[in-house]
């Protein structure tokens, strides 16, 4: 087993500054005390970061990648972002741009346990690309969210999550709601003849999760969506391995992919730690990310690391049903679409539309066909 | 009880467009999706966000006050997170500037449950600012940790930390480093006849942190390390509530306060679930926060809400024996100074140094004495 894994950040420097810059970096994420104060040599060879190389990219912009021993992470994926970034995190002039890991290291965080087949066979998807929408808005009582995911699986949709703004509000709490929503779509997709699933969000600490697990289990879900940054690294791995039966989808709220870069964080390091399916806002909707981001994105996720399942890549944020075939074009078969606000704007057309969501789906020519 | 709870961003944007952007992200942090396909009108009038006041900051930015529905986020705290920055962090033109909580949506999250009068009485300070080092560096085996920790309370320092990297990994698993520190300091506080206290860090999910708390109370320990952003908000909630006796320090690492107001997340948020002690980069050392920006996380830490007990402020990183006055200047005597790599670069002297660093707080003249 390898003993270093490799973090890269991007820093503003000048040539004049950025070895010692490196160097500071490399301390501060490893030992974080003066070099010359360490007098145990194990210590000086084994724990201390190493600067590995340093690109220059233009305009004051470098690449630095720095070696960090394994062993001061071990297998604990909150730790793993304290040693790459914990400190750091609060300087204004790097960004983590990415983390290369060991396949032997990657392999202790599990990656995604059904990724894109997993999800792909839950809904009886086949080849083409999956479809998903969002009941909305929060405030809704349970019997009219479960009316509207109802409306959404005679639509035929492939999956239909709650708002990742719903927690376990009084308006409609987790125990009411999930089970409401899974009994609507239940009943709907028996009509359709499709077997759409009904996606809850979880919220809470461990003990609340555990307990929402349990009831979504009961009622047949299989998938759930959960925010990684909200609930935290380490419960997010422990829930991962406690319910290896459940596909989790990611949500990036929180994200602030500003200092990290969002195909590190939403593409490599939510499925390092068992996302199925990582949702991200797409180029031109109500977020800024760019077309490149989101190809990197999406990419990333489907090959999160050596030996690690891929994740399903969920470009989202603002979409339209004008933009599926734009969208499938882009990103290919192997993504599920997200068109939350767009569908629910449908009103009484709502299942119409969705219809007419999965047939653009079902019936695009991806490129190479 | 108030209904709505004000989130203040800072938006850089122009006069033409200010107006509609505001109002996205009142959209956004609520029901994020279109307002024209809601037809609940309590939906309309009680939960979506509202835009309640634009002022120009000049230079391309304003300040945007929304009135988010109390509802939406319940009594948890990283469902706080989420409603009040969740989509929006994802967006480059905005940071999170601060949250305006009524004091009934504060006293549900209930705040420090000890505070600057509680960590004070445990070592016995008296008047002055309270003193703090770390023992380091993450690789040494327990033995050698904890001989650190001895000879820095034979100084007469009040609180030795971890590292904030020292998490349960195999050089110095927590279950053999706690105890063998917490004894060494033991020892050396009786010798030197001053209550010094070991501040072990936890990390791991739940059932991790509980174990390691209720080992720690078991070796006498009563106050602990804590990253709130590496557990998760709701998490750190609930060990606040198991665990009352508890003092819980807080540590800024991956806060990446670019995108969140430093004070807001260090000074306001910590203290609100609970922290006792919020650590900080002072100004002048390692990292790059301002003067005006370290006092503010200091007096924001320090009132943290109408009703809420304060929390000690812990200006650190890279601090040295010699700034000492200055730093007693800046932040008077409710703060503890921490300094960890100065004084550990001392060597054989560290015990020495450290006396001196204890001598000098005791005898600084705060101003107005």
């Amino acid at each position: 087993m390898p003993d270093r894994f490799d973090a890269i950040y991007r820093i503003r420097a000048d040539v004049a500054t950025i070895e010692a810059r490196a160097q500071a970096i490399a301390v501060e994420q490893s030992v974080e005390m003066p070099l010359d104060a360490i007098d145990d040599p194990r210590v000086l060879s084994e724990i201390v970061g190493r600067v590995a190389a340093i690109t220059d990219r233009g305009g004051g912009l470098y690449d630095v990648r720095i070696a960090l021993a394994i062993e001061t992470v071990g297998g604990d994926a909150a730790q793993l972002l304290n040693m790459a970034f914990g400190n750091t995190s609060l300087h204004d002039d790097v960004v983590l741009l990415d983390l290369d890991l060991p396949a032997e290291m990657a392999a202790r965080f599990g990656g995604p346990r059904h990724g894109i087949d997993g999800l792909r066979h839950r809904v009886a998807a086949g080849a083409r690309a999956l479809t998903c929408s969002a009941i909305k808005p929060l405030g809704l009582p349970p019997d009219r969210l479960a009316e509207l995911a109802g409306r959404f699986a005679l639509g035929g949709i492939d999956f239909i999550k709650d708002d990742h703004g719903m927690a376990d509000q009084a308006a409609a709490p987790f125990a009411a709601r999930m089970p409401a929503c899974a009994e609507a779509v239940r009943q709907s997709a028996a009509v359709a003849g499709h077997p759409t699933h009904y996606v809850p969000s979880l919220s809470g600490d461990l003990g609340a999760l555990r307990r929402q697990l349990r009831l979504a289990r009961n009622e047949g879900i299989d998938t759930v969506l959960i925010a990684p940054l909200l609930i935290g690294f380490a419960t997010m791995q422990t829930l991962v391995r406690e319910f290896p039966d459940m596909a989790f989808i990611a949500h990036p709220t929180m994200g602030g992919a500003a200092r990290i870069s969002p195909a590190l964080l939403i593409g490599r390091l939510f499925p390092l730690i068992g996302a199925d399916a990582v949702i991200f806002p797409n180029h031109g909707g109500r977020f800024g990310y760019s077309p490149v981001t989101c190809r990197t994105i999406a990419a990333t996720a489907r090959a999160p690391g050596t030996g690690l399942r891929g994740a399903l890549p969920v470009p989202a944020g603002g979409m339209t049903l004008a933009r599926v075939p734009e969208m499938l074009d882009f990103y290919g078969r192997d993504a599920m679409l997200l068109i939350g606000g767009n569908l629910l704007a449908a009103g009484d057309q709502l299942t119409r539309q969705t219809a007419a969501f999965t047939r653009a789906v079902a019936a695009h020519a991806h490129e190479g066909q």
